[in-house]
């Protein structure tokens, strides 16, 4: 058997999986000599017992098994097979567009008119449109997007930045050459903390990462293997930051590394609380207090719904403090448009605001992002629209103004919605969503099938979470994946969902959590 | 003097060096209490002697101070400063787009209809690309270019590169599962090498990589604490590779770490040679040989311009050998947007097709390519045009075909341009430029040169760029950020700035270098 036959014989893409049924291990070249196929005694140079270890330890449960198996029911149903639910309900991730959000018409005529300028020509585009695109483009080397952008970002993007940070900081002032635009927020996290993790056994840089927590935190470092220190969130007082818990986590940590850098998530993702002027104060000033770099992650800053919470940057917050903060604490904060009210998640644009940084370690950032040569241009493009949307008075702003604040508008309705109805369901208790794009809810699960879980080899909250999964269609997060206190079971799920959708998923979670709970009683 | 008192003061973005300038050391907070301003007091968390180690060693001459510097002149001239030249010429990096080129107006049309779907409505976009639009936007969630997409890329996007590289291949089945679309080639690179770097002392992975290289590579390495086991190509025989030294650095390798993998650049960057079918033969039989990991970086295969040469591609002739090594050897191989025809290089796209990988590995790469979520989805759809070019009937073929052929021919004459005027300055010679988008010139430098940047802590081929850059506004990569034979000297120039501006850049250099011998003669 040749290898050309075996092209021709099979119709689709089998070619492996005929090679694999065409056993015993001897078959023929194609010059009809014998020779072993090798797949059964060629030993990979690359396996999982050779390969980086640290990539083994690394966690991301947002796009873990749960979601893997959702993926595959929902190809199950587009071919016919039978549920008890129509639908797959994605509420795992926060991706707006995907739950139907609609995206914001001033950001993608921008980008729409940059991407083919021969749209200048049309009159179905508006002029503030054209003129940020003809601004955006004049920026760009041979005035097209297709060509490289300085690794830190556009300068005129940059300079956008911030005068929107300035603008939302009350007029602090904020220079652009602090301001790295980055591939979504995430990648300047990954930088930074690449840049702090340093140093052997218990010199190892520890990072304080809030418990529950975001997965990019421990992903990130496990990769780079540095030792997360987590302090615990106070779920009793909805989620807020306890200054005392912070200090048993540093004090626990310094027994086994060398914490250096304190990660706040503000918004919280994915427990949905927002930090009060006072918590913001106390945590600087534990920061100081510990000689620690703190680590900002804002890119829900847009995101507050429950009356009396707003959202204090820690920028403006450590200006308040004075020049001995202001001048001295490191602080790097992290913004997104993949949230907020444009939820633009695809076009992969953020960006870090770095102050205080050593002069010489500045450096080494602009060096070491300069290897990946500059972030995708449109999502700076789009990042740009951002911070510098239409004002009152250019012919976009009604429009603008209308669209955010029925995107807001419409979250927060949902946010209230989701506490109140996770509440009436006796087993569920759930905090108010104050602010971002989660609730992550307590359950109750029976011992029973908590036993259950143990002996098939899952955590309780996973376990549930796929029975949910196959017996609804309803997709969450496992609360394992974020970290939470040991003995307690939560999950997180996004408040995207469209509004009836929503409605009909707390009456379908309603029927599974007793259901379920009568199951393994 | 109240911080809010500063604020005022400052007309700009001044606060800084404000501060600086108000010494001495003590200054008043707002509520005048004398406090320290703490610049010199506080001690910095983060410092260049406790960060990351790995990252300083990082090195990336593609965007270094040579072109920090050229940014800077490129500033002064604006601003009218009196220089021996009226512009700066970049010729460092492979940025088509920035020099010029015209975009693809199909690739443009079809993503700018991906982006403001109310194009569909207009009569001035072809049916094709609203076809192709309308096919991408049916796999993106909830019909939005905003969505997330799967980690691995968009399945029907991943199923055009398949198909592309069965047809580019001559019909060896792609199987869509093995693509992973990437932010530009360069995150495959480095997803694929932190995979492979493992191990401790002797057992540390080394990295087999060409000298000259695209330092990429290097950067990475260095980043992940890897050894570099570099092989020269032969400058004498057209950056041939050959496999005698292959064996050599191998062996060398072998004394201070474990040689795993083997990283091959073809069409070559930034040597510009293309390797022959029986080169690439050798290449595969000796990575089987010594069980090698292959890593193929085929950016330029669509960049082959001298007679006789021509794209193998590693898959292909690993096919060709027979199921012992197309079963067998591992292959990640790397291809991009940002090259080619196209050089879309702002929307970072690319993709990396990997075969023969254990299956538990390939989870664990699924896996930390989730960690950042997805690669843009504007260029992943940039790349589907790519991938799935117009055909020949359809009403854009006439117009993308034409200017495909527009651009490739240009880049053709240039190349050709290129070798031939180099060779004809004293002092110059080099290889004939086969394919991607760079020369690679060796040049003399004058002892009493040499010794002076010596002197001056430079390396030669720094001090000769540097010249050039301040006497003629032509900028360029000296070799050594791209490594080459102790005691040689090079440069890196692309072949992209327009054919006129290449003329004009030709006598500059013929001039410089020739009163530059003279003066250091």
């Amino acid at each position: 058997m040749s290898m050309r036959n075996v092209v021709k014989l099979c119709p689709k893409r089998c070619l492996l999986s005929h090679f694999k049924a065409s056993s015993p291990a001897i078959i023929m070249s194609s010059n009809n000599r014998p020779i072993s196929n090798g797949v059964a005694n060629y030993q990979k140079v690359l396996t999982v017992d050779n390969m980086n270890q640290n990539i083994k330890k690394v966690e991301y449960a947002v796009r873990g098994p749960i979601v893997v198996r959702a993926g595959a029911i929902r190809k199950e149903l587009e071919q016919g097979a039978e549920k008890p639910f129509s639908e797959v309900i994605s509420a795992n991730i926060g991706d707006a567009h995907a739950m139907g959000q609609s995206p914001i018409t001033f950001l993608r005529q921008v980008v729409a008119l940059c991407i083919y300028p021969e749209l200048f020509k049309s009159n179905e585009f508006p002029e503030d449109a054209k003129n940020r695109a003809k601004r955006i483009l004049g920026a760009c080397g041979g005035g097209s997007v297709g060509a490289y952008s300085a690794s830190q970002g556009i300068e005129v993007i940059r300079n956008d930045v911030a005068n929107y940070i300035e603008k939302r900081d009350g007029g602090i002032k904020a220079d652009p050459n602090n301001v790295f635009l980055c591939t979504g927020a995430s990648d300047g996290v990954v930088a930074m903390l690449k840049l702090l993790v340093a140093g052997v056994g218990k010199d190892r840089t520890g990072a304080m990462i809030p418990i529950p927590q975001y997965p990019l935190y421990s992903a990130t470092l496990a990769e780079l293997n540095a030792t997360m220190v987590p302090y615990y969130l106070d779920e009793d007082n909805n989620w807020a930051l306890d200054i005392d818990e912070l200090q048993r986590a540093f004090d626990e940590g310094k027994k086994t590394c060398k914490p250096r850098v304190l990660c706040v998530i503000n918004p919280g993702n994915p427990t949905g609380q927002v930090l009060s002027h006072d918590n913001v104060v106390e945590v600087i000033k534990f920061a100081k207090k510990n000689h620690l770099f703190l680590m900002s992650d804002e890119v829900y800053q847009d995101n507050v719904y429950a009356e009396g919470c707003a959202f204090h940057s820690f920028k403006r917050v450590l200006h308040e403090l004075g020049p001995e903060y202001s001048e001295n604490v490191e602080l790097a904060s992290f913004h997104s448009i993949s949230k907020g009210y444009m939820g633009e998640c695809g076009f992969r644009g953020g960006y870090m605001e770095a102050i205080n940084l050593d002069s010489k370690v500045k450096e080494q950032l602009r060096k070491l992002v300069s290897t990946r040569l500059c972030p995708p241009v449109t999502g700076q493009a789009a990042l740009d629209v951002v911070m510098n949307p239409p004002q009152p008075g250019e012919p976009s702003f009604e429009q603008f103004d209308k669209e955010k604040r029925q995107v807001l508008g419409t979250l927060a309705e949902k946010a209230r919605l989701t506490a109140e109805m996770f509440n009436s369901i006796p087993g569920i208790t759930c905090n108010t969503v104050q602010g971002a794009m989660y609730s992550f809810p307590r359950i109750t699960i029976p011992e029973k099938a908590v036993a259950e879980a143990k002996a098939r080899n899952e955590t309780p909250d996973s376990f549930y979470a796929g029975h949910l999964l196959e017996e609804t269609g309803i997709c969450i997060v496992p609360g394992s994946g974020f970290g939470q206190r040991p003995g307690t079971y939560h999950f997180r799920m996004t408040i995207l969902p469209p509004l009836d959708k929503m409605k009909s998923l707390f009456k379908l979670f309603r029927d599974f959590h007793t259901s379920f709970t009568k199951r393994y009683q």
